[in-house]
Order: structure tokens, then C-alpha cells, then sequence
């Protein structure tokens, strides 16, 4: 069965659609700034379930997958459209309210302003649809495209996290405001933190080559930034920043959640810089070079070196 | 329990959203041009039947519903994305790849460019969301909100052979290229012609003082306009241009089908004009005329007045 990836490979080059297959679409403004334009859309029992999380964590992921999509051009984000059909059921509770509140907590965060969307019923599940833009300095967006050979590859933040996250979920733990180190992976995966800062930091001092954000994995995105521009990459698995609380997880488990797991939500870019300093306190990691073996990904440890595959996450 | 109208009106009082509330946000996009942009959420078994359309027109309308809500704006439509969840089963056919055949069918002729959205998986229900930014000269957009006392009150084309189409795909009629006054019923139902020319005519000309789309009914999107002028309406009954072809129906079924039904996606609109030289060969009739008595829509026939009641489609 063709994956998604595909379908859109063959929408985009049968319809001649120029501006598709980044983590947004860049669009001129005016003179001097570039709208940076994504939508997500989150189905219910795809995406997420109501058992495992809370309307406000709910809202505030929403938001926050789309946020990540705008940080991942190195844009600021401005402005969003929100579309969400929900059974009549939920519709006499609290859930729309508690969402709504989650939404615009992470949303006053960033300033951004809530201008449409639509509201309709749903027979069954919840569906999201999240719209967010954002402006950049005009030609200055940061494109999965611009990677050349030699480059550094960087990621911000930890990885694994949000996977198991997804796993504790998937074995019957729950968020609760008493477990520390578990809520603290459950939160990854419910309420990611979308990397706006690093983002902009990165557009403003036009520091990246090219730019994604990890939310299928980190072998299929760099699969993705590496196909858009034409290379290939080369990583140490020692260097790869590994979230500190999934240590108590099996080996072959870790490297599942770090490499061919989604949804960390950081930020993976090319540069010819070697060195960052620490813009706030996210860490920015450098874990490999860009080389020039087209479409493929290397995976260096000590004992030898293999061929990343392109697994993560796929809808079909 | 509150519709889905209370809803967003609370929600944009609660979180001072200047922009919610019309047809499209309006959105500065240089000194002389402003962007129109909106979103509109279609889920299977709510908005659509499977059985009832066919692919290429279930991709029609998903975009021509937009369509209507730029033209009510009176913006000229550029740019689209398209969120839409697909059931396995209906990935593995020819469904994705008819609707997309019936969608930019539609975006060639007003040569709209898509540019993101999203393909995710859905448990069982198509969804999608339709977000569609057009342009208007800087404050040129026409609001819901510039009703003036005095205006008269005009409608596109004619009202009521969408629900009458809805009425017979309920009672087992089905489009086929046969029969020619049912299948256009049927058409207006499945395959809506959004209003854009006119819609851009009126902007481009400053002749409107107010717009809406006639998307949840005559009566209901009068009183949304009059809300939101915060002045009321007189129409008349005989001036309302009746779809010719619901001529077989009862004179209540007709009646409800023009005032009380939604989905005719014809252009309400005021002006201090009182004729229109027809702009093309889409009829523009005058049907009354703006009152101070603010809220309140009578319906004068050469029997009585009546107060026109807000019915029309709701979600909630």
C-alpha cells in the first residue's frame, strides 16, 4: 500500500505544486517578510486517545505540533485557524472548554492570535484540524532542501522521550501529578514543546542550511531533509542526546524510541557551523555530517557502521 | 444545548478574537492588499453521504464551499490547503486519487495554487478541512457587519434547489447523467457553484455594504448579517427567487427549502444601490430592505407579516 509520503510525492509532481513537502509552505507577504503557512490535522484513535490524555493536554498539543512546523522554518509564529468536529456527547461536557483552555494557554505563550476555523459535529471521534502561521525575514525560511555536503547535523533537545511516553500510555500508565519521572516522558508525548525559540534564533542569525522537525523520527526526517536536498548523512549513534528518564528501558527498546519513533517535536538542521552555544537551556547536539551518498543515511557506533532505514511513523 | 453559534460567540468574548465571526478572517498583507482566509470542516455521515455523491464531487465542493466563503468577502481566491483523514479501505481504491480529480478540476478554473495540508488515517469517517486565503484591496473586505437602515437587500442566483436536492437524495434519488431537472437539484446539492465573480465585482466596485454566504439558510444568515449590523430586515416573499425546478414540491416543503435550508451558497447581500445590471448571467434580485428594528427579519406576503424565525441548520 502506498504510504502518504508517496501519495503526496505523486500529488505534488502530477499537479506541479511548488510550495508542497516542507514542514511549511513559504509564501511571499510583502517586501520584507514571508508568510510561513502548516496544518495538522489529529483524528481520534490515529493520533490520540481519549482515555490517555486530558482535553487541556489535548488542546495544547494541537497547537503545539503546528507550532513545531512553523519553528522548523525558523519562523515566528502569528497567527491560527483551528477546525474541530466533535460527538454530541463530548459537546454537553466540558471537554470543548477544557480544550479551548489548553489551547490558548500555550497560545498566549506565543502571542498568537486565534483568527477562524470552524466548529461541526463529528458522529463519532474527535477531529482536529490545526492551522498556524507565521512570518519570516522575506527568502530567509529555512527549507529541508538547503543541506549541503560537510555540513554539521544537529538536534536540539532529547530523544525517545515521547515514544516512551507512548508506550508507558500503551501499557495502562497514566499522567497524574505525582510520578515524577514517568509523567515527565507522558508529557513528551502529550504536551510537547515546540522549539519557536531555536527556530527563529537559527533564521535570524541565518546559522542552518536546512531545517526539520522530528515528529515521524529521526531516521525517517533525516531520510525526508536528506531526499529534499540531495544527500546523504552519516550520524554517531554515541552522539545521538537520548531523553535521561527512558534509561530504565531495554537497549533495543531505546534505540527504537530515539531513532524510529515520532512526535519529540525537536528540531533537526544542517550547518556549517560545528559548534553551538546554548541559546537557552535546550541543549543543541551535534550527531553527524552530511555526506554526499544520496538518499542515504549511515549509523556509526563504535562496533560498526549500518544503514539507517527509513522507518517511523507512516498513516498507511 | 448551546449551538455551535453561542459557542464561538462566547469563545470570542472570552479571548477578545476581533477577527472570528465573518465569513473569513481578515488579515493585513502589505499597503495595499489584505488576505481573506477560511476553513471549513467536512465529515462524512454530518456534511456528506458516501453513498449519496461521488468522489470527484465530494473534492468539488470540499473546495467550493471555501470558494463562497471568499466571495462573500468579495476577495478573489489564490491559495488552498487541504486536511483530509481517509479510512484504510478507501485509501486502497480509487477515492483519493478522484477526489483530488474533482478538487483541482475546480482550482484550475480560478486558478488556485494548494499548497500544504495534511493526509492522516481516520478510524472509519472521511474528514477534511478545506482552508482556502484569497485577496482584496487593503479594507476592501465587505463584512457582515455594514448593513445600514435603508439598504436594500439583494441574493444571487436562486435559493432552495439545494435542499430540495438534499430532500431527494434522502428519499433514494441518485445523480446520474439522465435526468436532467432532478440531477440539477441534485447538483446543487453535491456540486455548488461558489459566487466569486460577483463577489469580486461588488468589492472591486464598493457597491455592497454588507455580505454573507447562504450556507446555513436564507432566514438564518439574514439574522446572522443583521447581528452582526446590529440593524434588522424586511423581505418580501415574492421578491425571493425560487429555484425553478422545486416548482413540483409543496408550498411548505418550497417555502422551508428557500428560507429555512442551508448549502444554496448564493451571496446575501446590502447595498444603498437599488438595481444591478445583471455582471454575468447569474440573476442578482432584490428582496427587501434594511430596518432599525435591530435583530428582528420580517417576511411580508400580501397577506400578513411575519417575524422570520432564526431556523437553519445547526450542529448543535
Amino acid at each position: 500500500m502506498r504510504s502518504e509520503f508517496e501519495f503526496i510525492r505523486n500529488i505534488k509532481d502530477k499537479y506541479g505544486l511548488k510550495r508542497v513537502g516542507d514542514d511549511c509552505a513559504v509564501l511571499p507577504k510583502n517586501a520584507r517578510t514571508d508568510l510561513v503557512i502548516t496544518a495538522d490535522l489529529l483524528v481520534e484513535d490515529v493520533d490520540f486517545r481519549m482515555e490517555w490524555t486530558r482535553p487541556e493536554l489535548l488542546g495544547h498539543k494541537a497547537l503545539a505540533v503546528s507550532l513545531s512546523d512553523i519553528a522548523a522554518m525558523g519562523g515566528t509564529p502569528k497567527w491560527a485557524m483551528l477546525s474541530i468536529g466533535i460527538p454530541k456527547r463530548l459537546w454537553r461536557g466540558k471537554f470543548v472548554d477544557k480544550f479551548y483552555h489548553g489551547w490558548f494557554a500555550l497560545a498566549e505563550r506565543f502571542r498568537i492570535e486565534l483568527v477562524g476555523g470552524d466548529v461541526s459535529s463529528s458522529p463519532d471521534k474527535v477531529v482536529i484540524d490545526s492551522i498556524v502561521a507565521g512570518e519570516v525575514a522575506r527568502g530567509s525560511a529555512i527549507m529541508r532542501s538547503g543541506a549541503q555536503r560537510g555540513d554539521s547535523i544537529f538536534v536540539t533537545g532529547s530523544l525517545g522521550g515521547a515514544a516512551a511516553g507512548l508506550k508507558l500510555l500503551e501499557s495502562g500508565t497514566r499522567y497524574s501529578k505525582l510520578r515524577r519521572r514517568k509523567n515527565d516522558l507522558l508529557l513528551r508525548q502529550l504536551s510537547p514543546t515546540p522549539r519557536v525559540k531555536i527556530g527563529k534564533y537559527l533564521a535570524a542569525k541565518k546559522l542552518a542550511t536546512s531545517m526539520i522537525d522530528i515528529s515521524d523520527g529521526l531516521g525517517a526526517d533525516l531520510h525526508h531533509l536528506c531526499d529534499a536536498s540531495g544527500v546523504g548523512a552519516r550520524i554517531e549513534l554515541d552522539l545521538i542526546p537520548i531523553d535521561e528518564n527512558i534509561s530504565d528501558f531495554s537497549v533495543d527498546e531505546i534505540m527504537k524510541f530515539a531513532l524510529a519513533s515520532g512526535e519529540d517535536f525537536e528540531l533537526l538542521f544542517t550547518s556549517n557551523s560545528k559548534n553551538f552555544s546554548r541559546t537557552d537551556s535546550t541543549p543543541i547536539t551535534r550527531i553527524g555530517e552530511i555526506t554526499s551518498n544520496s538518499g542515504i543515511v549511515e549509523l556509526a557506533s563504535r562496533e560498526k557502521t549500518i544503514r539507517l532505514p527509513r522507518s517511523g511513523y507512516r498513516h498507511f
